[in-house]
């Protein structure tokens, strides 16, 4: 007999509160779409009202199959729940399920509130029965109700009661400020139900602030709760919320919880969580934490050399699980064996077929290394690891040959007394036995400067011979940088997301010590890979 | 009545496993020499005769109060103990505590081994035996306990009985693949000490494959288990070991075991832990982890604004513990989201005392806004944000003035026929009055170019008048890109962190179109932010 446990995401509303992260609209829209695609039961969109940004989400919400949430607060004292306008704008969202955070501890009541414990009691009561007379599935967040209890467990209980008896579907009590550990939040969990408010009402929200996050999330598992909650990555306020890319794998295949629940999550869907953290990651541009549970590209990696001579007789010798059931992979540094077989997979989609066992898979796979430690990332640079490949197996046309390029930025008083900049870019190619130089400055319509990658992309399509018509509808729409280090010096490492007419968009890499050397070698990489794509050209070589 | 807890530090030996980690010899004695201070009882220093770094450390290790360790494996079947080389090295390191791994689980001592479970059984007595014999402290580092005992706990059992009968002073219980959950290592460290293996004499050694370490090991505690094993920010291989980081504030202020338990471990010397926990970083040349529990720099960051305020109120309302405990800062980050109160009491911090009620409050807090929907972001570039307060407030000394720059970026062939490329900057400022034109080019030592914000940055400072002096200790540490939404264009935002001989550290944001400018305006705000701190034009602007 498995039982039902359901997750709920609030990547979109706590994971917002992560220091440095500020969520744009269409990412929210990106993110919500991923989490739908994994197969979480709830997606918390953020509080409608409080922000534009959140209000335009929930406006023009992407259609998910999980249940869209709106986070809101109990109704203020002295106003009906019909009444209070902030109540009114999380409910015109017009979500299926709205949850509303309010106190449980006496003296948040009293010292953060300054109302008596009675009205603060009433208010949970009302505005959760205001949602359930709306028709709406009621959430209600208990603030801080582990150290509530702990301080006084009959207002605590009475306050959930109060949410309980009004119709709230779920009760998530929350351990606000992340310090509460795992035996307790067992304990008091245990004596909530045992206190009448029964298991599958009640839900978890955790914070990480002693890194027991996920523990105390399975704590409350064991003793009956029966809503999960949590962000992706372990987004945050302060040190984040549980990580539900930890706790999804836990609950699908670690035991007890693997033969005694099931969730909204297939074993397909979690074959998609590392791409899904590292996307997250990606739209962030935050560089994903290497030693991540489940999902960090060192999760699988074996670098004890004793630890790595046993993993080639038998993976289960030092490896908790099979990396490919969470879409990660085994490293074993000074191994390339179980390479081959993947590198020629991921040649055969680029329409590079390679016979196993052709040498040139060994010097790909060097060559890989060697750029990798040089600073340079093919996991999502697609386009310039087909041209690595390409080259390496002796199959890259020749298409044009760059001389040389000089870039000037400069900021000066214009004529108006005002500080203007300005980019100039001179590029000198051969193309066809043929020397052409080309200028370009970075100008947009509305005479502000773009900057000196804009000006040098424009100089070097501005004039490619028989290849300038095929450019014409390719446009550079991502555009990432990071410092990472290349042997011993940091360098600039750019990632350019390129597109075109027909729909198509490929990712390429650059690698420098000098930024914009580094970005024309992508846009480089992005035009050749183009070029070879949709000119007979790639066909040819 | 307190019982006393050891803590036994593996950062030399586990956390060399770190992928990307490789300590030198001199390394190893700063962090030994951090883990004295700290307080824990045993620093394991690496495997002596293992690889060279490891030898020449204990060759000549630094004196600590804490017993230095070394590391090595039980002797190999078909040879006694005295003749085992191997042990041989680890014995001649002449430590006063020596700790041993083997095998307890019947599968790898088959299969990894190839040995019998007798065989393997009086190894470990026998190497036990031969430590205790020569005088030193024996440990067995009971590798693979928990899968061992899930598979066969009477061979299992009577692996560690052989090193307790053998005179071993720890049984270390390792949960080597980290897959293990906290309830279970609870309940088998409960069986162990029923079958007879006293609790005093059980320690714990977890790794973080599941997020659980530090929940395993407060488990193992719970059951009796009395010697904690773990590294500085939970380096080790793979996801890393439990978190001594996390585990020691928790067991010195949460309860139950802060009143249960003592240490070696001070509550001075636990004001040191987040210098401790950043220095490591500095050694690794790794970004200090934001959301770190306890020592992260976001670990006491309030970014919601109804945290914000409450906090302001009674700090406890948002927060677990007093970050000066773990030597740690709270921190209100200026975003749109805080109010009028947040933002007085980070101006005081800057030293900027505002009235409550003042106009300029607003004044900000719109500039904030304002400048935040163009890009910029001051979560983490409080620098930045401190002169856009000063300049509000009419606080912002006349320091300089950039009249214009202009910088060249070239990559043409040299003179070997090789594509290279140079960067150049020309700067003209105004300083008392005076013209001053600087200009630089942007090379390393080797003749490397390192770019044009480089060349920019080194025009910049090289002839700045009376300022020039205070900005020779100044370096740029880090350097961070990303595109957003400025209004309706992308623009590009770069975020600087900078730091002094003095161990000042300060980050700035400089946002435009383009790249360059951006950097360009993150240099000149680290500069003047540096001016107006250490010279006395701060004083009496």
């Amino acid at each position: 007999m498995t039982e039902r446990l359901y997750l709920y995401d609030t990547t979109l509303r706590d994971g917002q509160q992560t220091q440095g992260v500020q969520f744009s609209t269409e990412e929210k829209r990106a993110i919500a779409t991923a989490l739908d695609a994994l197969g979480v039961d709830y997606i918390e969109g953020g509080w409608p009202g409080a922000n534009p940004t959140d209000s335009a989400f929930f406006d023009d919400a992407p259609k998910t199959r999980a249940c869209l949430t709106a986070f809101g607060m109990t109704k203020r004292t002295g106003i009906s729940a019909q009444n209070d306008d902030v109540l009114a704008g999380v409910l015109n969202a017009g979500t299926q399920a709205v949850c509303l955070v309010g106190k449980t501890h006496d003296f948040h009541v009293t010292t953060a509130l300054g109302i008596t414990l009675a009205e603060n009691a009433e208010n949970i009561a009302k505005s959760v029965a205001h949602l359930v007379a709306q028709g709406r599935e009621a959430l209600f967040d208990a603030e801080h109700f582990f150290d509530g209890y702990r301080a006084n467990p009959d207002y605590a209980l009475q306050t959930i009661r109060a949410a309980y008896d009004a119709g709230a579907r779920w009760i998530v009590l929350c351990d606000t400020n992340g310090g509460t550990l795992p035996a307790e939040v067992g304990r008091i969990t245990s004596e909530v139900i045992e206190a009448g408010i029964p298991g599958d009402y009640l839900g978890i929200h955790t914070h990480n602030d002693t890194e027991n996050a996920v523990a105390c999330t399975l704590a409350a598992v064991d003793a009956g709760a029966r809503q999960v909650q949590g962000t992706l990555n372990g987004l945050g306020e302060r040190c984040g919320n549980a990580n539900l890319t930890a706790l999804i794998p836990i609950l699908l295949l670690k035991e007890p919880y693997a033969s005694r629940y099931v969730t909204g999550v297939s074993l397909d869907a979690l074959e998609g969580l590392t791409r899904t953290s590292r996307m997250l990651d990606e739209i962030l541009n935050r560089v994903p934490m290497k030693q991540a549970a489940f999902v960090g590209s060192s999760a699988f990696a074996h670098k004890a050399g004793l630890h790595a001579s046993a993993i080639l007789k038998d993976p289960t010798t030092y490896e908790h699980i099979d990396p490919a059931v969470v879409g990660n992979v085994r490293i074993i540094p000074m191994s390339n064996q179980a390479g081959q077989s993947n590198l020629r997979r991921r040649l055969a989609s680029a329409g590079l077929e390679v016979a196993s066992g052709d040498p040139a898979l060994a010097r790909i796979l060097e060559e890989v290394k060697a750029r990798e430690s040089e600073g340079y990332s093919y996991d999502t640079a697609q386009a310039s690891f087909e041209l690595l490949a390409r080259a390496a197996l002796g199959r890259m046309p020749d298409l044009f040959e760059v001389k040389r390029y000089r870039v000037t930025v400069e900021r000066r008083k214009n004529k108006y007394d005002k500080m203007v900049s300005l980019s100039e870019a001179v590029v000198v190619v051969k193309v066809d036995g043929e020397k052409r130089l080309s200028v370009s400055e970075s100008m947009d319509e509305d005479g502000s400067d773009r900057g000196p990658v804009n000006a040098l992309s424009k100089a070097l399509v501005k004039d490619l011979g028989q290849y300038s018509s095929t450019l014409d509808d390719m446009r550079l729409v991502d555009f990432k940088v990071r410092i990472t280090q290349g042997g011993t010096e940091a360098v600039t490492r750019v990632i350019i997301d390129s597109e075109d007419g027909q729909g198509q968009r490929w990712s390429t890499v650059g690698v420098s010590a000098n930024i914009v050397d580094a970005s024309f070698e992508a846009l480089l990489d992005a035009i050749r890979w183009k070029l070879i794509r949709d000119t007979s050209a790639g066909k040819t070589a």
